[in-house]
């Protein structure tokens, strides 16, 4: 039952592009608030923010063997998403790894688990989202799959889905979908630039977006 | 029963820059070791240290409709407190809201639940206290209150309370009480420059506190 | 029941140094992947990277007396390792007790509790891995005991034995397998640089370390 | 600072009794979704079912001395409500708090934090709410408050509130509005037995509340 | 965005009926471990033990509208899976949609968020697996969806899949798989009774699974 | 590494049945509030009632081969207790473990990590204390070690150690220590015995105790 499936999908290397710009807030909202990682989900270090196409690993608790064999599969650009088969918070990832991924093109780690040499994945610039940290050795005896579907952090991942992250966490964009979110976010960011810049002059939300009514409505009272 | 009251008393701003200056330690001691929020009230960025006028806000579960309503009552130095009626960690609150927020004179946001836009909030030097980081949107649909007591991550919280909040948690100091409470600040931080300069030199705090006899008297043995 | 032991045995400061540099994966590694703390141990600020012989303290819940009597104890280069008898969040310790500490020899703190005073204790470049943050105060009314075994974090420490500590965690080494230990690193070490140089050249690790044949025995599709 | 407040007025005894038959998820309703207790706060025996006033105990964590301080002031029918100032699991109270507390008319604690003797309590039929079991002592040192506000588990309770807790949780009434809130439950109560007969029946609640039309108009689609 | 899937397959009752009386465990094991939901979903009630085939619904936080939406839905047999789209652990669910879902079928609710009125659904006999308890009310004003796939408690659901559930948790199963996984289920039965007798008569597992030479060969030392 | 110590050294029988009367939280009292695992760590069923010689088990995180080798260590009245070498919820132990186990005298499982088949196990009266309960499965590929030292839930346990547990948890008693913690068991029980009765006829603990004078002097005020 455990494969390795070869021959993924990508989406438009210039839409990745423009969600990774667009961001983990606007791309969730964009695409009608789904996707989202859970918020245990965080960067190793401050400020990393990428986007790239998901290659799966479906792995063992506490057995990083399969993380070997994805690496394999990488492209440039590519983001590796591992999801262990039970809650297990031990270093499945580290510097070496990391190493090898970086050769292959290798953008970013989105793992439900722990990783280590946090100092080292820093000072490569190694992008990582992890949900622990962790310098607890893993085991090669078990096989896991690459590119089927997982379940990472509460969110579906597909092989070849986007991956966006950044310092908000983590969402998923279905391939199939991240033309249009993309042009959903940009039309978003365009039209926050025009509030922000009315919010910053004093104007009130309230009167912005034309609560006051509704909320009267409501029964607010204001004593 | 959603009202907003809007005009509250606030503390005497030289008063709460004072306790600013204290810092959340000294000042939780200085008032008797109470009105301490839970640990998971963390800064999103390193170094922040506030302290303003708390103007409360009790919203409704992933309903942040409330915080555009509160952001009309704020004045020069306030923080915005937001308790949900239920545990949520969702992101109430982002980029937009804090440029209106800022733009009205609000130093801090300390939130019992998620925000986003992390980077953002950063690079604008907006200082936020949340117990959760989440792109995850809220909905504009249900009424919550503003100005009436809140508890906050486990503090008690009235409209006017003075929020001293830094990298080691949030403390609530009651209006009424602000200046006792800063005097004694001064007060214990004099008393600890002496003891650091006979600490650093060496000498034990055994001897600095006399300790050695009541521990004995304990029964502590030495072997 | 309570007992200071004073005179306690500490290993080589080269071995110490030299487990230092290997830091918390390769020594955890090296050992047999043992002495691991639990992950919610973390250090307050990045970057912080120590080695040195623990000095234990048992202390009551919510009552710091012990660390008091734990510094008279202190030798160059030691780490405190303090442990609750019951699980406790509140700040042990704070900028006063660093002072003492520093002056006495101390290189860094490992607290299963909180500290306090975050923002002093990193410009101090005092060096503190905890499992909370937190300014609520202690008492000093109990008596605890310094230099017994203590289990931090779900580890058992011995007086004198090696405390290593990163940004990955705390591991802690046997006094008495300390020289061996560092020898084991070493080793892993110089076999990791060769591994590291062909992995940055592309080389797959499925090569590197010969996977391929037991995947495929194991019954790895690739499809 | 620290107080016994030893005359605390109550609410009256029917409405008590009318309050613990309407049930937790009833009140909370008929008194606007307030009041109530984190859910970690369960009951430690399956089907205790009570309501009673409120006598508060502020304790100091680790410390049980306040408890057996509030037992003087105890009416028949009261419930003990205990909120330490830190997080603390121990185990402030067991069967003889329970037999003192039993013979001064108590009906039931409730504490965010820690309880033992869980066989006997349950034996003797003493009704206990805690945020944890555990058998680890308590000390009796430092001084705390009775009939003081607390937030317990996240609710204010001021001494003389009505506490209602089943298997659901705990909730808090205000003792000003427990009659009224009393009066809602009962319309709801009886209004729901109207319901549950035509829900019993077949008939939808699409249908019984009439949410069809207003769930076509937010766009709802069949497929 | 939002849509009720109307008319969904399901699989055979028999074949139901028999993975039901294999349970958590077996049917976990017999599908090569995979499907199972997250430790903190558990029975309200002990002794419970259901299968049925998944009408799923995904709701918004706090807004128990869609679950009105879904018992049209429901043939007799079914179980009502919930997954929130952001974490809540409010009360969705009592004993009037109770009393609704049996009129129509329903055998039980799996849910990752709260329910309410444990001693009424207990009484009734509706099983019902969750991640929390709690009286807290929920809202009817955001759409969710009704038979889309959906991730609960950390596994995928598709409309149709079996739910099997019992005091050791929750395990879905792929509807195609059905009467696979129950042959699987009913070898691996009829194996273990085999292996029980001579367990029970003293026999070692180490001699049953002849694991004597493998552990030697890895190394294992009796002293 | 992986030991088995085959011959280890139990306490008196009779020693052994006494502590299980006199229960975990008058134990921990008796030796000094000392030896109390975790309050995590519960029973699967309510009133089981144990003490037993533990025989220890280290194992690596989701794997179970170590309880196979363990079980032809136990002598009648033994209790296995096992800790995982890093964190791990996964399913260890179930029926067919506890047939064999019963076969060969265990009395009762104490494990930092999860169980199955709790249906089973409550119906043979097999008692365990676990931290989760998972029908997960584990593997057999890794070695561990019997009767070596292990840190389960946060206490100390060396083989041989005579592990006490009930509805209140598991407490840990040194061999060597357990003869004269039976006789301050026995001592502070009968000491309550005479206690309960005066509290049961009212006379209050504040009398009993002498505390009234004390609580003066530390500055109670009564208003």
């Amino acid at each position: 039952m455990s494969v390795v499936i070869q021959n993924i999908e990508r989406a438009d290397q210039e839409v990745i592009a423009g969600l990774a710009e667009a961001g983990v807030a606007t791309v969730h909202e964009a695409q009608g608030r789904k996707g989202l990682m859970a918020a245990a989900m965080r960067s190793i270090w401050a400020g990393a923010r990428i986007a790239g196409s998901a290659v799966t690993i479906q792995a063992p608790p506490g057995d990083n063997w399969t993380l070997h064999v994805a690496i394999e599969q990488l492209q440039k650009g590519d983001v590796m998403v591992l999801a262990p088969t039970a809650p297990c918070d031990m270093g499945y990832f580290g510097d070496l790894l990391a190493t090898s991924a970086m050769a292959h093109g290798c953008k970013a780690l989105v793992i439900d688990a722990g990783v280590r040499d946090v100092r080292d994945l820093t000072a490569m610039g190694f992008a990582v989202w992890s949900t622990a940290i962790s310098a607890q050795g893993t085991i090669k005896e078990s096989l896991g799959s690459v590119n089927v579907p997982v379940v990472c952090a509460g969110a579906l991942v597909n092989a070849g889905d986007i991956i966006v992250a950044d310092d908000d966490g983590v969402c998923v964009v279905e391939r199939g979908e991240a033309g249009k979110v993309l042009e959903a976010a940009r039309q978003r960011m365009a039209a926050e630039d025009a509030k922000r810049e009315r919010l910053a002059a004093g104007e009130l939300s309230l009167d912005l977006y034309d609560f006051r009514a509704r909320l009267a409505e409501k029964g607010l009272k204001y004593i």
